[in-house]
């Protein structure tokens, strides 16, 4: 998507070179827009485990663009058996990385030392294509969603979504975020509620830093106003993303989600969750019991970084020195406030049978 | 209650020159135990709206303070009448505000202006002593609720509250923290989650400031958790205060706290509400379509003081300079959310009959 006119994605090879990667460094944003030139996978892998990149498909196209300036330094087999292992290694849970380590892995063990960079930087550019089609997809499918509202109502179509699942969290595009820059860029007037999102604040940082390059018009709220707004007929949809789906349509996303779908039950207004299908967890029934939530660092809650009076990012301390804080960094949503799914082959009901239906060869 | 030993109140006249009002700087909390000196009626307004003070029962008494040091200047019927208006004007969502000057001037108005000063101080002092007893009396209401779950439960007992109803929102005990400090003093094995309660983080800044102090077993998290944590059975009793109920039991309250009840009422978890009938705006039937929603300034959500490392107090930016911030400062939880609420005269069903047998000189 665009940043103050210009199209960016989140990771690319440098058009001059042809080798060298362009990631932004997503721990400076909202403040700078820093583009950090990678050029040996050590800094790739750092990219990885410091956060300057992060959501799951594009830690996975950074990993396997990794993996390409490895084989740049040697191509050997050991050395890209080595290399690919270390950045599985980034972050340990992402799921994502290792399948795209994979796949990368898989795709270059046939192919002679010799031919492996140019093959390297082949597969990655297709993992990274294949995601931006993906979301463009999940984009196409949710649109009507919010045509159907704009065709009905007058005035601007409001929207609210919580923390980040934008293109920032993609390669372009993003998951919940594709829909709304598919309606504003065809012209529709909307306003995105931007749930701040606590307490690693990605809704103000990143959603809220997104939405304003791309022109969207958007509201930053602290993350309790989102009911009274339902209450009071100021949202008229809700989209996030998700960190996985059970094969029943439970909901795992960041902590909050929850909330917000209860609110939204209450007051009748459409929760939908968009995804690409590799989030969905095919083995796992019910998400409240069987989805372990990861317990994130509690400085993450009791300090919180921002921007100081005199443009230096600043810590500061939120909760008295001597007062414990907890940090679960997830919850799950139960499918029955879920209204819907959107995917990258359409939407579908959040339920076994709108899943199959979708995806039939999982039955 | 005590902070570092030492009894407070959140007002008091000044034992010394027998008129100057002094409060604590809850805008400097927890990080400096702040007391003003108030000698003007402008001052006290300003302590109200700028929140210095705040919470309903506290705005009460320092506004009535307020008219006092108001009569000092000058005590003529045109002037009480004109500096009342003003010091109700000062809030607009606080119910009791305009119930505190409603009584003050009502006992003022057949005094003469030789002896206002006096009375005023004196109907201001009942004022602040009849709330502390009320507080005292909601705490013996509200205490059977957390020894039932004691009694039946093995191992602590988990409350979560939202915001601030602590001492410091009243002028001692607090509303909904009042059976908490009353459960632990008689050495029930409990613990309270405490909202952050973003954005003006009156639940970390505050509650855990005074519980911290009292003793009490406490964890902050973000607004954001409370739900994953009822799922999980982590949380066995809700009590939170109110700014304001109506007859019918509806509940407005901090922003946020609607997402709670929902949440409770989800998965079972009593939700109670804790009120002196000052609270109880007789006139109002729906509070979610008749009580108007103060929004508050956009810089609450966009900035945030913090403790800095160097010790020093300062503010950072959350939200990009270009976004847009909203700031609704309050929301209405329908009754029919509400297990309950607690009174100073007993505990009810948050329904109109329900308050009528508390009350029945309102039938």
């Amino acid at each position: 998507m665009k940043i103050d006119g210009t199209p960016y994605r989140s990771v690319w090879v440098d058009s001059l070179d042809g080798w060298s990667v362009h990631i932004l460094d997503q721990t400076k944003l909202p403040w700078a827009v820093d583009i950090l030139r990678l050029t040996e996978v050590t800094q790739a892998a750092h990219a990885i485990c410091s956060m300057q990149v992060r959501g799951a498909p594009l830690i996975g196209a950074v990993a396997a663009y990794g993996l390409a300036l490895a084989l740049r330094e040697d191509a050997s087999d050991a050395a890209m058996e080595r290399d690919g292992a270390m950045l599985r290694e980034t972050r340990p849970t992402a799921v994502n990385l290792a399948w795209a380590i994979d796949r990368m892995l898989a795709a270059l063990r046939c192919v002679t030392a010799a031919e492996r960079v140019s093959a390297a930087y082949a597969e990655a550019g297709r993992i990274a294509d294949e995601d931006v089609a993906q979301c463009e997809a999940i984009g196409r499918h949710g649109l009507p969603l919010i045509q159907e509202i704009a065709a009905r109502k007058s005035g601007r179509v409001n929207l609210l979504t919580h923390c980040n699942a934008g293109w920032l969290a993609t390669v372009d595009w993003g998951t919940a975020l594709a829909p709304i820059y598919m309606a504003h860029d065809a012209g529709i007037d909307l306003h995105v509620w931007v749930d701040e999102t606590r307490p690693r604040n990605q809704g103000a940082f990143l959603t809220a830093f997104e939405l304003g390059k791309h022109g969207v018009a958007h509201t930053v709220i602290a993350d309790n106003a989102g009911g009274h707004l339902m209450q009071h007929g100021e949202v008229d949809l809700v989209i996030v993303g998700t960190d996985r789906v059970t094969r029943t349509g439970d909901v795992a996303n960041k902590i909050g989600t929850y909330l917000k779908a209860l609110a939204a039950h209450d007051n009748n207004v459409p929760f939908w969750v968009a995804l690409p299908s590799t989030t969905i967890d095919w083995t796992v029934s019910d998400g409240v019991r069987e989805i372990p939530i990861e317990e994130r660092a509690a400085t993450e809650v009791t300090t919180i970084a921002g921007r100081a009076l005199d443009g230096s990012v600043a810590t500061v301390r939120l909760v008295p020195t001597s007062s414990a804080a907890a940090n679960p960094a997830f919850d799950v949503t139960p499918a029955r406030l879920v209204t819907g799914l959107i995917t990258e082959r359409g939407r579908c009901a959040a339920t076994a049978a709108g899943l199959l239906g979708l995806f039939p060869e999982r039955g």
